[in-house]
């Protein structure tokens, strides 16, 4: 590897002072456009690659944001598998609907992901991306904290004392979930009248009164919010309100599989009966029902209807097609940076809460066809 | 805001001096288990956060490593679109299969992304993402590699001169497309292979003489691989080879779905025949085909097989499921990651070039059920 070239070595090719190099490539002072062209034209030829390091102390602006999410235990289960290496193709006849491998987490991931990239790249900043696991998460969170002028947090993705901790250090943005408490910037979606004017819709339109609500991961904001909104639904137009999920998932299509195999096998024996509709907590969720119902051979939404909510690809192909609350989710990453770079430009900005619209997206699985 | 801790402040408050402070932060030297131990609950107490780039200058090391994706025009669409904002809930009729916003590259970027940040946060790095846009891509991926310690790049994301200008300052591992000119590590699929046995499965078990290949992005690596995996498939059993592909699409579903109207409407009109099988250069183009056939009446598989590549989730629940080459993405961004962390390890390790199986998922639409 050749000799990294340096900031003097550019000013000598360019034949001007190192601190017009340093203006040019930290953007501090003014060059004139003739002066920056030979800047630049030495910078290509000779390779040059400003440190952030070096630059980060004298800018005092690293002009990275720092994504972190949450864990969702079984999005990364495929993760834990060792890689397998080498040419061979196998060929595999796919029965399975669905392995349950992607799930709600992942798409969710890969869409915040994008979203917040786009923001960023737009106000001039790069997202390092930090997944926020035990045993380890505190210290790399902290230590994400120290590297960049801001931080999007996912609801949820951090204890309370170590956000307060981070966000002594650099501004915080939090994303999804409830409103916080904390003062903090905040972007979201307002789970709870969504699945609220789902829920009026299925009652109102298709005469549905015995729905029951499958729950996610116990206690996650997203499920709390989307079951409240389910209660408010049927308590303002007079049906018995349930104190709890009738169903409990993790919002992963696998888990719902197993719920959904039990329900039938229950019904089957003549231990329970089947609801008009299963308003489940989120896509997969709703379409592992859909999957284990298809094989059963119980029709959709012929004897129960079946909701979701994210408004993931699987359930626009599925068969049939899944009603669901659309979840605004990139724009929940662009919002998020958008909001921290606000911040950052001027840090005495009142604290804003920001609420992205989701949408109700009738389809197939609720009747409405 | 408070004042911000710094290392002092934790040396005082844990009675031991900076330099064992920083030791503990930087991990650069023998520590006591109970000094250690004082200066991690200074450390708590104090919300120290270490910054970054004193200590870069120090440790020579960033423990970050840039993600470079290349910008799929089409996937990024919906993000030009402003952002929308309020509670109000829309309630919107979804007639369509598919509106053709997610595409190839938003599922392929969470993919990697996913893989790669958890083989970071395994080896102690975090990653940085950065979408490679023109027209500021050469000045921000040059950027990216002054703050990293080494980039992963997918294939097809910088033009050749870029990438050798970053090269020479970190070390680069690129992901997926052909195995490299330039002496670069890389991890890839056997795009050819998984093609060829897949079409070798259509004319060997389901009698197919005609099929067609429906092309991506002209010139795109992938694209190239999988039409030469399709002719040497056709070639090895005696078939005439096509020069060029019979359709031309741009791996979205929503330009699919314009020619598979197109071919609807000429086969209708007696102006061409149709094919025996669709061979697509990927799943979403593939999806196209089938929202359209669907539409039209045109039963797949019995009049026409259509097949993808890639193995996304929309294809396990399309109706009919969707027969396709999986790629292992996940295990490219890890295996990506840690051939980086192996060459920052040990820079004298000879160049890898790592092979990640494809598998030929047989499932409806090519007429195996």
């Amino acid at each position: 590897m050749e000799r990294v070239a340096t900031m003097r070595d550019v000013a000598v090719r360019a034949g001007v002072s190192v601190t017009t190099v340093s203006r040019v490539v930290n953007a501090t002072g003014y060059v004139g456009a003739a002066t920056r062209r030979a800047v630049e034209e030495a910078i290509a030829e000779l390779g040059f690659v400003p440190s952030a390091s070096a630059r980060g102390l004298v800018a005092r602006r690293t002009w990275m944001l720092g994504l972190c999410l949450p864990d969702v235990g079984q999005t990364q289960a495929d993760l834990a598998e060792p890689v397998r290496l080498g040419p061979r193709v196998e060929v595999v006849t796919d029965d399975e609907a669905a392995p349950g491998v992607l799930s709600w987490g992942s798409l969710y991931f890969g869409e915040v992901v994008r979203g917040a990239e786009y923001a960023a790249w737009q106000t001039g900043y790069t997202v390092t991306v930090l997944v926020a696991r035990p045993p380890e998460a505190e210290a790399r969170v902290r230590d994400l904290a120290g590297r960049v002028d801001g931080l999007v947090v996912v609801a949820g993705t951090l204890p309370d004392e170590l956000l307060e901790h981070v966000a002594h250090r650099v501004p915080v943005v939090l994303l999804a979930g409830p409103r916080p408490a904390g003062g903090y910037d905040h972007v979201g979606v307002d789970n709870a009248r969504g699945m609220r004017v789902l829920v009026e819709h299925l009652v109102r339109e298709h005469g549905v009164r015995d729905a029951w609500y499958v729950g996610g991961r116990a206690g996650t904001p997203d499920d709390v919010d989307r079951f409240h909104g389910f209660r408010a639904a049927l308590g303002s137009l007079g049906l018995t309100v349930p104190v709890e999920p009738a169903l409990r998932g993790d919002f992963s299509r696998a888990t719902a599989r197993r719920l959904a195999r039990r329900l039938v096998s229950d019904h089957r024996a003549g231990r329970t009966p089947l609801p008009g509709a299963l308003v489940c907590a989120n896509d997969e969720t709703a379409l592992g029902f859909l999957d284990v119902f298809a094989a059963e051979g119980v029709p959709v939404p012929g004897t129960v209807a079946v909701t979701g909510f994210d408004g993931i690809d699987g359930g626009r192909t599925s068969s049939p097609r899944l009603t669901t609350v659309e979840q605004p989710v990139t724009d929940l990453g662009r919002l998020a940076v958008e909001t921290l770079d606000a911040c950052l430009a001027n840090p005495r900005l009142p604290r804003q809460d920001l609420v992205a619209p989701v949408r109700v997206l009738l389809r197939e699985s609720c009747g409405a066809h």
